[in-house]
């Protein structure tokens, strides 16, 4: 009798380090990887030492067909990619044929369109994962990471930055917000979180303090666009002028958990992973 | 018997032109005009043709004597002005006693700090009034400026632009967004409407499009803070390669509207002011 296969995990990259970590973490779990390099998205030394290919966004047909070829019923998708422009998208026929099947959701947010994908590739007879599944250790429970802990102002703030991004999230804006002394300096959208930081650094508001809070959107698609949060995002928060991050715990893949922390508690700032529903209703 | 002298007007005067077109309205309904221009705020050009005295934004006894002396009973706070650190603030004896009545609303946002100083400067015995009473012309009814009209699909994103403006008007935390395609490219804080309208630009999405939506926050002082609109927010929203720009009717205000309706002419961008109670709601 032969023993069952472990399935083979398909790992379309984005940017980042994170397609690597999953790679590593299916590769633990005895199941074989192959790896879809994004041209101009994913970093070639991070999917090198992994079987791989790299493919334009728009070559669908390609992808798909290397997938099958390589026996993968699982899929993660992970890794920063912008949107591109539908002109430079360039389909190919499978692609275009995909382009069809996202119709309206091509217009919507990028809750909506990364909906719709993660379900066109389900109908195409795969298996899509988070990649939380596969990073366990880079996801972490309600709590302060490292030495410092955010006072009783910085507190205040983080609840008010809950509210905030609670409601920009419901509106699919974004994950994030700057806020310092009751003031919302800044608000993610498309641009990401690390221009937003870097806006903050410039409208600072009498008085010290100031906090980054990222949540996950309430619609939005675990499987595809996770929040993430690594060492350079503690760095340009610290550049901001900000005392702390507060994240949330469960939702937010930590690129480098280890590191984030060292980087936090070289600088001085907090880390704190929250549970909105709970953070936002109570004072602490 | 002699004629009662027409009260004497007080502008404090930020950044831009429009200071010096609300001395002008003044001075033809026959108010005498007296500007306390702030100090790296209002542009000396500007003032320079009006009796003024410049004043850091600290010294708030100097300038509330020289308004005593000048005569002025009536106030308008016009121009924009960076929110200062208190320690840049170096107030004078009068401008700490007025932090101290400022008290909290130091720490709030803008609507909170901006409306306890009008409150405050109320109880100095000062009538404090819209810039938006002296220029009629510069607020205008709803309706389309020049001669482009949006669209249905850009109709579509005003609607949508509406709905996320209101809902950051309500967290007080700004004026505007930019929609594209239903997509939220960005949101207005701190940074300020050019900032904005850059960052725009390089997060395009698929598709043609885009607008600014650009309102009245609902708790926003109209006497300290109202919208303004100016050619140089036409010209920045073409360089982000929007469509147009709609603006509150009636709540904002045109800092050349002429020179906007021109310049929108220009480019091909349509102009339209809009009630955002009705808009919203009806599908045009």
């Amino acid at each position: 009798m032969n023993a069952v296969p472990a399935a083979a995990v398909g790992i379309l990259a984005g940017g980042g380090p994170l397609p690597a970590k999953v790679a590593e973490a299916a590769k633990a779990a005895g199941q074989p990887v192959f790896i879809i390099g994004f041209e101009g998205f994913a970093e070639p030394d991070v999917i090198a030492p992994w079987p791989h290919e790299c493919v334009r966004l728009g070559a669908a047909g390609r992808m798909l067909s290397l997938l099958r070829a390589h026996g993968c019923t699982e899929l993660v998708l992970i890794g920063p990619i912008r949107r591109p422009s539908l002109r430079s998208l360039c389909p190919d026929s499978e692609g275009a044929r995909i382009l069809a099947r996202l119709g309206k959701a091509l217009f919507a947010g990028d809750d909506g369109l990364l909906a719709a994908l993660v379900r066109i590739l389900g109908e195409e007879g795969f298996h899509v994962r988070g990649a939380h599944e596969f990073l366990s250790h880079s996801v972490v429970k309600p709590g302060v990471l490292g030495r410092y802990v955010p006072d009783a102002h910085a507190q205040a703030d983080i609840r008010h930055g809950v509210m905030v991004a609670q409601a920009l999230g419901r509106l699919d804006i974004g994950q994030g917000c700057v806020v310092q002394n009751g003031v919302v300096l800044a608000v993610e959208a498309m641009e990401g979180t690390d221009a937003m930081l870097a806006r903050s650094g410039a409208c600072r508001q009498p008085g010290e303090g100031g906090v980054l809070v990222k949540l996950l959107k309430p619609g939005q698609e675990k499987r595809a666009d996770m929040p993430t949060l690594g060492p350079v995002t503690v760095r340009n928060a610290h550049a901001a002028g900000l005392r702390g991050i507060a994240f949330e715990a469960g939702n937010t893949l930590l690129t480098d958990r280890s590191e984030c922390q060292a980087e936090a508690d070289r600088l001085g700032m907090f880390l704190i992973a929250i549970d909105p529903a709970t953070y936002g209703a109570t004072p602490a």
